[in-house]
């Protein structure tokens, strides 16, 4: 019964047997080997985008951040939500990344950004000013933090108002494959026929060990991308074994059927939630994270019985009537078992 | 007969397997699960340092310019020679991470810092004048990036020199592995009992597919590495991944005795390569590496029977009895017979 | 009917006095001369704070982001209100100094922080959890950028929040002269023994060419601030200038006296549009600034009749009854008539 | 007999008058006022460059290293030589103000860059392997910090050097004025028309209070210097102190009037050196700068009669007959006498 994080999960067995496949003889290195460029191709081909520039690295907040810091100038500031990984989770990355750029915060229903809201943002900065920022890119995330989505109309708006400001639109798609799954959109229409210039494509918390990658859909907007990881040590050496993750996850759409069997799951615990008379679903989950009220009391019976999650609001210490606010996420290895015991526990 | 990179060649299956074997059920991301933990200790055993602060991540890059920005005001020099993959290899990750410092340049005989030379560059900063830097953490690379050691009391002379000048020894070990086994030296004689104030343990070079272990003897010394990781996108989720290749490497010594292997076979290609009579060594190889003169003919003539090494200097497009520098390194998983079947090449 | 901005007036005749005055023959340069020692000591009476450190510089901007610098580490946050010149108008110059640090917005009422609300904002960092950043300094504006005042009671209860936070309490002293004056408090009371920790003091705004302090009350807390003045290009050679511009401004209470000027006008000025039927003082005017609401008729009329003020919000080519909100300063060498002169044409 | 430095100097009356003449009601801040266009439109005649973009601030520290960051990439190194004020004064300014840029060293006889050196540094750089830094802009001292000069035909040399390498020549000119009257070379002869892209000019150091320009005589290539200048806090608000020193510089030749007589003061200086036995000049000045070997015993004397200069060089409390270097600087205001006068002491 864990629903701490999908990056608690397993890496999925066929990932590793492609490491170990990968694991034969001399390969060259930093991303000129064979399997990195048939990884790229792989990648391209899923994004039905033949000349985006793929890049791969370990990590996703270093993903996020380089590819921020090369559509924003230093002087810039990039507009996200206040729930946004970038803003809540990677200890000041972007600043540091892009040499001083500030994040703008825009809320809006939902874990997602409103239009209007982003509009009357992107309006503030800009000007020929000096003293103000120079605009920088919209970053969305896909899934968003709070388990919603954007459906491919609501990124173009965002595109749209982007672009209208002269700014690119990034995606955080840490979650990107679940995003996929739920909708049945196609990868390029959840991207870059929707406006987005570049993703951030995560596999880590899908199924892979620490893989994620850079997708430019324009390749122009980030010419310095190689550098910039090189100097920030994202540019590992032995890049085989991150091209193998990637070809086996995307092989034969495993890394959908993984993100559905995340999203699946949890759509069954949300249910069995929504049924609780204790309980109340704070968003309409699309994907694999939903976050719930529970009251102080319920929530010590569940630590008792093995359920770990994370308590996001309240305080556990409080009286047992007082509400907290719980987040659970599914990973792709959850046991639907587990889920049942989980709800049995009410 | 690649003689390329030992960042060229495979992982060592047992690393592989204790992939798989790490891959069940969940745990605790960002370090903070038991593996790694466990793979913390044991290099606490190994380095006979109990104290020490130990972080792992996928980069021997970062890892280099994350201590060394512990141990630099960003207004500071560090020392280090011209060879060092601090100033050759890391596109300005030194600068990028430590907010500024730079690296100033101590030369000496076989790629390996001379300490006169180094206690006349100590010299010329840190006075009260603000006009010039302040001193940083002196570097040294061991194994060099030539090939060669320092023994136990070169080392312990550097660190004299650098604690009077009052700043740290850090030390690059991206092949320290092949330094303990040429030497015979225990890892603690070679780093802490010498004075050596932390070290970038690199796994990745020797058997790993992606793994560096920053070891802090003084903890006192990195107070903030955690956050530095944690923004520069270096502390990776899955940490588990990280730790169970460690505690394969180190596990009944495997990491001696795979650079051991590669020491082996360097050893075996420089004898042969030294008894040739158009070749000149460069340096005598203590360790995986060897740099040697070759008349341009030969090196074509190497090239057509498939060797593949880096040419260092001098033109391969010209005249035949033109001088060029290479360099050959041999991995761990390198086949003696591809040793002689090279060697039989001339 | 200048009324743009307290850095459109001259400098007062006896700051350029002084200039002409110490333009005789050598002396050292980099605030190593007696001027400059001098300049320090006369403000380490007006504060009675004989163990503060003093530095100049031409630049508000750079003395409010070096002092910051040193006040937060590089993945820190600073607090501020929302109009605060370090997050408005320094384009971006607190990370770009401080190495990456954010500014958290915590607004309050009538341009001033709400001392709960900078509690809240506290507690939302500075955890053992890596991925949030850690606390920085809480940094009020005195007087604010709406014209507003602190009392010492309220500074020290901000003091108070900051210091049980762990972290330093920096003051914005752009417009501290008007403060001082218009509170009748001491510079002391108004700083340090409210629990201000380091202050950039301002008279470029009040009567000097361009020159700012930086009063650290509590030296430990700026250990490196030569340093980074230095390498930022903010150490000027010609100290003696920039010290001569300080003995004159402090000399006789010259820069309470000029203050007042400007408060007195102000005050004047605010009554006037108070009495006027169209016109809204959106703020208790308690130094030298005002915003009132106006409609764009009016604007109109007196921009042709050649006030010159900012327009803070709204759309002045909007239709004639919609309002305005403009900003108007009173400089310390404005002329009482031109007030009235302005209030006449309502 | 004070020849520290000609920023111990003061600054010429004339500069002082045009400040009290700028002292005039009211002006634009921040460098949109009148007087600072007519400034930039005086530099743009006197440098026959109508096109120029054309900044003011108060260092020359910073200058030198806002202009380095609009030519260079973060990821780039600066070509300078080992005694340029960049390198060896400015405590890091360039790393930091570029963003992490290195300064790769390039020596050559009298303090001056060698065009072969040049060819070879720069052919060690900018390769497409990122491993390596960028090629960022050379940099030439004119005058050099040890008194020298570069002719315009020797400027040319290392222009197209640095053009044929794609890189841009950046002339860090504290001492330009300096080199115009001391070359008679016009001063576009010197920059502009010899390749010269961008200009750090000096008035500091030659009668102004704190007042440098930096002229681009290619504005495309420093699209982003306001931003930058603005984030950095070197735009200054009360501009019209700037532009009035520099238009009161440039008035009747007054720049280069003062250059003369720091030039001819140093000849007076040099020839009488000179002449002494025991004194062994080390470069032919050419401007206000030379260097001398003097014995330590003569050292004793000259500051025991009052004489006040740098040693550059050698223990002063050395034995009597070792030898110590001494670096002497003449300003614009130095009294032909006073030279005389420590003549008269050997």
């Amino acid at each position: 019964m864990n629903f701490l994080s999908d990056n608690a999960g397993p890496a999925h067995p066929a990932v590793l047997e492609a490491l170990v496949r990968a694991n034969d003889g001399y390969a060259r290195a930093y991303g000129t080997d064979d399997l990195t460029e048939a990884a790229r191709d792989k990648l391209r081909q899923v994004f039905e985008a033949p000349d985006a520039r793929v890049e791969f690295t370990a990590s996703g907040t270093a993903a996020n951040a380089m590819l921020l810091a090369e559509l924003t100038p230093p002087w810039g500031t990039v507009f996200a939500t206040p729930t946004a990984h970038i803003e809540e989770d990677e200890c000041g990355a972007i600043p540091f990344m892009t040499g001083g750029a500030k994040i703008t915060l825009v809320d809006g229903p939902d874990g997602k950004m409103d239009p209007a809201a982003l509009e009357a943002a992107l309006a503030r900065y800009g000007g020929p000013d000096v003293h103000g920022l120079a605009r920088g890119p919209v970053s969305l995330t896909q899934a968003t933090e709070k388990g919603t989505l954007y459906t491919p109309a609501e990124i173009k708006a965002h595109a749209q108002i982007a672009h209208r400001a002269g700014v690119a639109l990034h995606m955080d798609g840490a979650r990107f494959a679940n995003a996929v799954a739920a909708t049945g959109a196609s990868p390029a229409e959840l991207t870059w026929r929707a406006g987005v210039n570049a993703l951030s494509l995560g596999a880590t918390k899908n199924g892979a060990l620490g893989l994620e990658a850079m997708v430019v859909f324009d390749p122009d907007r980030a010419p310095t991308l190689a550098r910039r990881q090189m100097r920030a040590g994202h540019l590992l050496s032995k890049h085989r074994y991150l091209a193998a993750q990637m070809l086996a996850w995307l092989d034969d759409d495993l890394w959908l059927d993984l993100a559905t069997r995340a999203n699946t799951a949890c759509a069954r615990l949300a249910q069995g939630l929504g049924d609780k008379p204790d309980v109340a679903l704070q968003y309409a989950p699309a994907v694999n994270i939903v976050f719930a009220d529970v009251p102080v009391a319920l929530h010590r019976q569940l630590q008792v019985a093995g359920a770990r999650y994370t308590v996001w609001a309240g305080d556990p210490d409080g009286p047992d009537d007082a509400a907290l606010t719980i987040r659970l996420v599914c990973d792709w290895s959850i046991d639907p078992a587990a889920v049942d015991r989980f709800l049995a526990l009410f």
